[in-house]
């Protein structure tokens, strides 16, 4: 990180990350304060608390994370007058097992204040036996999808998203094959969930998505996309990659709107929603760091590019996205939305079967 | 691994391995068989049933153990007609925090048959909650000191280990203070598993050792720990290395008579011991592929060498030893003791204060 208070410190860019941090903190505490049954363990006798965070990455904000709901479980003891039952904490870090365990593990703070696991595993399927876990946790990891829906890559399909990389800006078909793959990834995290939660288990998400009614193509993000795709495709004309390469390359992200989200909860059935709330907005924008803003889409997006082109055309394509993107309006235009974090508040249901 | 079944093939040359791992998931399988209570687990109504390794490494070893556990716990589910009450299992991964987690996780097989998670951290101190696991094991792990005890580094100490890397062959006062150090070091682990167990939780250790009475020295490995021993002085009198660095370098592993371990087990007084038993010596013996022993002495070494040392010496150090390796007699005298592995099976009691 860039120190110190500059322009492009992080201390001046991190704003936006460390105002939804901070606003995420208040939530969290006080829907802990308000929903959980302190004393109250049918299924552990041993007193101890079980924490996950699904799709941790490498720290440092799962350590944040993890650290604020332990802190508002206490403060609930403590305003209880239970403070000597206070349980011990067990924290499980899971991710995928191509994450970076080991580094995770140097990292975790040496505070003594829980015991942690590593649970490597897609958080679409079930990673925890039935009914253990306390608190769930996932942060702006939801809107990986677990694959590409196949008939995007089908050119006897009307949703073939032929010569784009992604959903925004595409026929209409393509977007609903990403949402009803979303639908059923979101599905299937919400039942593992449920079957992991003890019942009454309360379950944070944070959700990159946009308002009800935006549409992709109308933010930053989605038009950056666009940009990246327009130069795959500048590619293909030199010959280096194929047009069919770049058809079948799509990105395997999703941004639901709110509605979305409370919709798929409902019919999933298996828990009660407390609270969908956007997260605050940054009150200060800084101008983006160009470069920060390249090389944070490289670090995201260039394992799938070369896990789909080979190593060959990392450099080339982002040498060529810098320039189109610094010449693009979304730099300067205010009219772009941008893309939205929402805290979600969950708590498992007593009586239904998973 | 060698393939194929020649003279340095691993079928070969794996035989002690295999048997002793053959003969441990025997006992494993009779003492579960005797002492597991089914259907009583009174600290998790979950019907969760979690095992831990300590000292897993990255495997294929921690994944054999941790099979023939669960294999052994299923066969008494069934024996006892209660197949359907058969639980989950949750199984915990622990090594030092500087283990290979990344290649731990690739490794697991995907048999479906458990929950997994890694735990970082030393397993002389807590790394789970109280009273929340039900079966520990340890493989050939437990002679690995927390730390070289004091004495054996200071000059004015009559324990001072001046010119040695062991305490294979030193002064009486050396080996005291290592089994000093181990002795604490096992109480740790003892009293640390007792309150991470469920009470009638179960216990396997397999540790490296040699018969009572029997002195490292006696032995193969002490030997060769003596040849590498002299091969620093060696180094030292060239220049590249000092005097001092060779008497403040210690190997710290500790190999306990049976009757230590007993004592030991007695005087924490945590646990019932159910058995101490010496794994079976193989039947047939292929004379040893030197370049591996090196190499495989090599690969335990290694790290604490660069520690203490630096980059510079580990060529050269294991080019002198293997010289005199070869012309050493331990490669051919059969008088000389190997050590030994013992299966130790312990059960947590039900009533008393950790």
């Amino acid at each position: 990180m860039e120190g110190g208070d500059g322009p492009y410190s992080y201390t001046q860019n991190s704003e936006y990350q460390k105002q939804s941090l901070d606003s995420a903190k208040q939530l969290t505490n006080e829907l802990i304060d308000q929903h959980l049954d302190v004393g109250n363990h049918p299924y552990s006798l041993s007193n101890s608390y079980r924490v996950a965070d699904f799709g941790c990455s490498v720290g440092p904000n799962t350590f944040c994370a993890v650290h604020n709901i332990i802190e508002a479980v206490e403060n609930k003891y403590k305003s209880q007058k239970m403070e000597s039952r206070t349980p011990e904490f067990h924290v499980f870090f899971n991710d995928h097992v191509g994450n970076d365990f080991n580094t995770l593990f140097r990292n975790i703070p040496a505070t003594g204040r829980y015991f942690a696991a590593g649970v490597p595993g897609s958080f679409h399927g079930r990673l925890l036996p039935s009914s253990t876990l306390h608190f769930a946790h996932c942060s702006t990891a939801l809107h990986w999808l677990s694959k590409i829906p196949k008939e995007v890559t089908d050119k006897n399909s009307p949703a073939w998203n032929k010569g784009r990389i992604h959903y925004a800006g595409a026929a209409k078909g393509v977007k609903d094959a990403y949402s009803t793959q979303f639908a059923k990834d979101f599905d299937s995290f919400l039942s593992a969930r449920a079957q992991e939660l003890v019942p009454g288990g309360l379950m944070v998400l944070v959700s990159l998505g946009f308002p009800d009614g935006v549409q992709v193509c109308e933010s930053s993000m989605g038009e950056n996309f666009n940009i990246l795709g327009s130069c795959f495709l500048d590619i293909a004309k030199t010959g280096i990659i194929t047009q069919e390469m770049v058809d079948s390359f799509n990105l395997p992200f999703y941004y639901p709107w709110p509605s979305e989200l409370k919709s798929l909860i409902d019919v999933n059935g298996l828990f009660e929603i407390k609270k969908i709330e956007k997260l605050v907005a940054p009150t200060r924008q800084v101008k983006p760091d160009l470069a920060v803003c390249v090389l944070h889409l490289r670090a995201i997006l260039g394992e799938l590019i070369k896990k789909h082109f080979g190593e060959g055309i990392t450099d080339i394509l982002f040498k060529r996205h810098t320039k189109k993107y610094v010449e693009s309006p979304i730099v300067s235009d205010g009219r772009y939305f941008k893309e939205t974090s929402y805290f979600v508040f969950l708590k498992r249901k007593m009586n239904c079967a998973s």
